[in-house]
């Protein structure tokens, strides 16, 4: 059975925001696995804000996204043929397949994921990278302590929720920072946070004084600009601030707009540090184990935002990240 | 026997750059110390670019100077009367007693300097706080580990040359960077770093990636904007960088210029960390008394830039530090 495979390769490197003429679609046809190898379908494609980064033709955690390959996606895929000892027919395998319907793969760095452990794209979100980083991020790098105050930007977001919801379980005040009063509701209504911060609406400094009066210990960026800055003057002595990422920094067509702010690492005897999640992979099994047993007691809402389509509704849905218009993990489901 | 005291005093929050009609001089006669307290001659007074942010009416980590205040400035006194205890006249105390020819006080905050183990001078500099936050700044916030590689701007500056120094004692590769080619010949000359890096001739970040090839493992930070920008490039993987101060951006008028380049600190799994010397008061003692042994072998040259005057010429002489005038530690010698 050769199957036609849908694509969506990066076809010129864009300049601020993604224009769907960055991309291309291709087709071509797909034979059946060699020995040793499984052919996967896919359904569940993770969208990400990270994926910006692998756009740009400089240095990183990885290496760019060399112009006219398949862009690089984590994804689900169902197994449809193998010929890999370690996979059957029919289950399900989560690795880095890439935006395409269908792909071939050796099963080097990729896993089974249990359907009835949690639906498929809880496992790309809070039992996924997106969960790691929160855990490890929040846990490690911010080494978190019970009683201290937590604020979390991108706090609607994927791994922002979870920042947050871990900090809560691990005894922590929680102030979230999202855009739009509809997800600061929903985050200190279903996902329990002290309070939330409408940085749309609100001004962010203020809004933090109000909310972390005795200073922030743990602030776990994701947006970067403005937000981080405000964050910068309420930090408490010797906080941590986990760099995480920069949403807000992405599109930017000049440089990054620096933390203006930063000489307040120095009255406040604090950090700023970064991380990339998969230097924690050796440990990533004990905390998805953590993180699937808080979900199952129902003290962890892993809430994913599915769009479905196909892989032409990629370069839409992915734009999607940058306008905030996502709550929880961004999702695209191939139909 | 009434004295008169000359004093400089602050006498209008400077904007930018400080300006001599910011300060005012004052004259007022001094009475005798009454028991318990001590009348000191200021002998040596030490300069240094964190003076500028004290100007500044803004939260930090020693509450501004007033305005009409005698300047705050650390000093070396004689004790020309006494009524205290611990001090006979003729000694010499270290305390932090301002911009003013005369001082009374009661002893607390200060300590006595020994003329016979360093020069006064140096107790200002190498076995004072300068001393103190190179070495804990290096050691300790910096987490120095022998055969690192170390970057530090600053590098002809009081407290720069100083770390630089220990850098090799420790077992390391030091890159310095300054301002100028005599600074930068007495660097990798008489200071025995590996190399140097003239800012204001050189592209720093190119001439990093020349002098540390494998990047910067600890890069210890005294002027912030562009050369710390340039710095972040070329971080090795878990680096620490060590933000002591941000000479650069003093006097700006705007913002300060927060560093574009920050997120290298998650690509390279890096931390930037700000302290305030004060914090390790408890080990004073024990860094001092390893520097003094390090000056003695005449492994360490403490090198001070001492400027003649009176109290008058204050104001000129701070102004070298924002020119890059001085190499070495500052000190205004009243005479």
């Amino acid at each position: 059975m050769p199957v036609t495979n849908r694509q969506i390769r990066l076809a010129r490197r864009p300049v601020g925001p993604v224009r769907p003429e960055d991309w291309a679609r291709t087709e071509e046809p797909v034979a059946a696995p060699e020995e040793g190898w499984f052919l996967g379908r896919t359904r569940y494609l993770s969208l990400d804000p990270a994926m910006r980064g692998w756009l740009d033709d400089r240095p990183s955690y990885l290496p760019p996204v060399g112009l006219g390959e398949v862009m690089r996606a984590g994804s689900i895929v169902e197994v449809v043929e193998s010929a890999h000892p370690g996979y059957r027919v029919g289950e399900f395998v989560s690795g880095t397949f890439g935006v395409q319907e269908y792909v071939r793969s050796d099963g080097r760095g990729t896993h089974r994921v249990d359907p009835a452990l949690a639906p498929l794209p809880t496992h790309l979100g809070a039992l996924g990278m997106h969960g790691m980083t929160a855990y490890f991020g929040l846990l490690e790098v911010g080494a978190l302590k019970e009683g201290e105050t937590v604020a979390v930007s991108g706090a609607a977001g994927a791994v922002g929720s979870l920042v947050g919801q871990i900090a809560k379980l691990k005894g922590c005040r929680v102030v979230g920072i999202a855009g739009g009063p509809a997800k600061c509701a929903w985050l200190t209504g279903e996902l329990g946070f002290d309070a939330a911060v409408d940085y749309q609406n609100e001004d962010v400094r203020r809004a933090l004084r109000t909310h972390a009066p005795d200073g922030i210990d743990v602030y776990f960026d994701n947006v970067g600009g403005p937000v981080l800055d405000a964050a910068l003057t309420r930090l408490a002595m010797h906080a941590r601030v986990v760099v995480c990422g920069a949403i807000s920094q992405y599109n930017n067509e000049q440089a990054v707009q620096g933390p203006a702010n930063y000489l307040s690492l120095l009255v406040r005897r604090a950090r700023m540090e970064g991380f990339v999640v998969f230097d924690h992979a050796a440990r990533y099994r004990e905390a998805a184990r953590e993180i699937a047993g808080w979900i199952a007691d129902g003290r962890l809402t892993a809430r994913e935002h599915v769009v479905k389509g196909g892989v032409d509704d990629f370069p839409e849905t992915f734009q999607m990240l940058f306008r905030g218009a996502n709550t929880g993990k961004l999702v695209l489901e191939l139909t």
